[in-house]
């Protein structure tokens, strides 16, 4: 979402939610006011509060269409939301921190276990993509033709998660081409997590 | 997706993908051609194979406006498109059956881990849902207003998920007098898994 903020070029306040600290600030009273699931990211826009990234990107896009983050024809973009959905219904629900906390903590999980549980939905979900971005003619320099858009955000938000697990993405070189291209962008370098003011070293 | 082909009152031929039977039908290769993630659903329309189910909700919605599942302002479409992304990103990937089959047959999970997981993830997220149904002024008849729309849709898919791996939604009312509303409409019904060819008994 701070992805999607940038390349429309809106400015916004970055407020951060610790997802550990304190036992998660995603669970305070205040912060599930404005979202009842815990989940982030929230959108504070207009006195409302806006939840589930996907949803807040099309709602981007849908009042700030310029530049357009989808393209314009309905079988484009039909294609453009799979890529994306592929990755933000598929691989991020099951590596998560919520996720690999329960199995952890309830199921009683060790290391290597959870290494292969995430070796396994990363795996899953990006060797797809990688068939689908490495066979599909309507691939470019980016997901979809050669201007980024909302694929390519959920593109590199899922490789950073995915390296932070520690899943080798080596066997994707479709898929580190792209996220290597959307590296260069200026806006992808100022949503980096490693520049927001809560950044951990 | 079966569903949202109802309710736009669009004809489609229906071709079962058994997800169990043979390791799975879904892994075959005349499958994977469609859909190399070898998830279900897939619509097949003008030669293109179009995966991900809310990705061609979108498609059915933006080709097929009328009638419309979506409301007409930009917060009533991020809210709708929010709460079905709710169930679509955050329950469904972790109820089904790849999970399953794999806390099962690689975790070591037995029936009541397996219960138990079920029971947690499906909780969290109804759970939030109904917060969100009950709390949230814009909620009428059904989700959003009186009118049925996409949160609609993956609502009633959800109640059936749950039902069928045996979570008890007694603790959630709006969402039960919502589902029950919903089980009424002609478009439902005809679209319901029992009443589909390869329905089991």
């Amino acid at each position: 979402m701070r992805l999607a903020l940038e390349f429309k070029g809106l400015s916004y306040e970055y407020v951060p939610v610790h997802l550990v600290r304190e036992g998660g600030t995603q669970f305070s009273p205040s912060y599930r006011r404005l979202n009842p699931q815990s989940r982030v990211p929230t959108l504070e826009v207009a006195g409302r509060a806006l939840t589930q990234s996907m949803a807040i990107m099309e709602w981007l896009e849908e009042t700030h269409p310029d530049p357009p983050l989808l393209p314009a024809d309905a079988f484009g973009r039909a294609r453009v939301r799979s890529l994306a959905l592929l990755l933000v219904a598929d691989v991020q629900p099951l590596q998560n921190l919520a996720v690999t906390k329960y199995l952890k903590e309830v199921v009683g999980a060790g290391e290597s276990a959870l290494r292969n549980w995430l070796g396994e939905w990363v795996g899953r979900g990006m060797g797809a993509l990688e068939v689908r971005l490495a066979t599909e003619t309507d691939t470019g320099l980016f997901c979809h033709g050669d201007r980024p858009g909302l694929a390519d955000l959920c593109l590199v938000a899922q490789c950073y998660a995915a390296r932070r697990v520690g899943v080798d993405l080596g066997r994707y070189p479709t898929i580190l081409r792209i996220d290597a291209r959307c590296a260069e962008l200026p806006e992808v370098l100022r949503a980096a997590p490693e520049r927001q003011p809560d950044a951990e070293g």
